[in-house]
């Protein structure tokens, strides 16, 4: 019985790796929306998130099934909970690069993004794609030294977010109060996404150490 | 054994209902703090975040020890499952009303909402309360009805939020881009709030009649 167990427990940490493999195309494909104002891209990654929903709510259900069937106890069970929380931030995750899409295609043909952002907004896809890279590795092999690195991984998506915010505070800003709600809701987007991946990180380093990684 | 079962389900309901309590009223008072610049009440909201967080944390625990002491199957076991995701929204939620504190602390002497603005957030506050009593209701009593209920009276929220947008981008709005941001932002957190009960009342729903409320 153990052996299915582990088999399955394997076949579920396969899909929440797929899905963080997802998460992070769509933001990127989102972001590349984003900045050329590709409406037929930003339709595409809106679609895509339907796809990832499912995905997630069919791995909820094997997991409850899997509880209910091989009823694991102590850290079989812990891990199990785990999953479930996991699925939750990358369901969320995708979520947040559908949001992204969807501000392309509000905006469309315009592009969302003025040009004097456009450096801080590739640099904030550029984190984000690192971060689910990272990601990915620390979900499939349970890298805790990797875990670990995701928060300081994250302090340079904040980091971003503050030069954003910098900008349309600062006297040259000319491109009124719309843009600027955009790329604060913007900015807000690829933190939060950067904030799910670290709390799915620390989740694999509770499941691995069994300590939980302090908060800063 | 099933009777300690029900009694200890009992009980993660009344924790989960306190919870409800304790994220509506955290919402009440960082608004009031946010509207009367009261850096005292914010500190107290920002500083009962904590407390919110160690019951989330205590109640998953109590919820795992009785999955594997109880080894609960089918609606059982979804029950469980569901008080998981319930108690991490319910956190969040508490996570909403804390950044609504820490605005206030920010801005603190000045009110970080202009005058204009005021009603639409009282507005906002008083519709969070009334979401949030509904949905101790649900949790209390697992009110079916009222839970359906819980996704119309979002929607009085989402139009508030396009109330404030409008606002932030009509010719009149002289408050520059620093108070626009805060209140792009607050917006926001008013509306994921009520996206938050919206989730646990068709958690709820979901749990009594094993039927998913369709997406709108």
């Amino acid at each position: 019985m153990r052996d299915i167990f582990h088999e399955e427990l394997e076949a579920i940490n396969e899909t929440l790796l797929r899905m963080s493999g997802l998460v992070k195309e769509a933001l990127s494909d989102a972001t590349k929306a984003l900045l050329t104002a590709d409406l037929q891209l930003a339709e595409k990654v809106i679609a895509a998130d339907d796809v990832i929903d499912q995905i997630q709510h069919d791995l909820d259900n094997r997991t409850i099934n899997l509880m209910a069937r091989q009823q694991p106890v102590a850290s079989d069970l812990r891990n199990l909970v785990s999953t479930l929380r996991m699925s939750a931030d990358l369901e969320r995750m995708g979520d947040l690069a559908h949001h992204v899409a969807k501000t392309a295609r509000m905006r469309f043909p315009s592009c969302a993004v003025p040009e004097v952002l456009t450096t801080i907004i590739v640099d904030m896809e550029k984190t984000a794609t690192a971060i689910g890279e990272k990601l990915s590795t620390v979900i499939q092999y349970k890298d805790v030294t990797r875990a670990l690195e995701l928060d300081k991984d994250d302090d340079a998506m904040d980091e971003l977010h503050r030069k954003l915010i910098a900008v349309l505070l600062s006297d040259d800003w000319s491109f009124g109060i719309e843009t600027a709600i955009d790329m604060t809701l913007l900015g807000r987007y690829y933190e939060r996404f950067g904030d799910h991946a670290v709390s799915i990180a620390n989740r694999v380093h509770f499941t691995v150490t069994g300590e939980y990684v302090p908060a800063e």
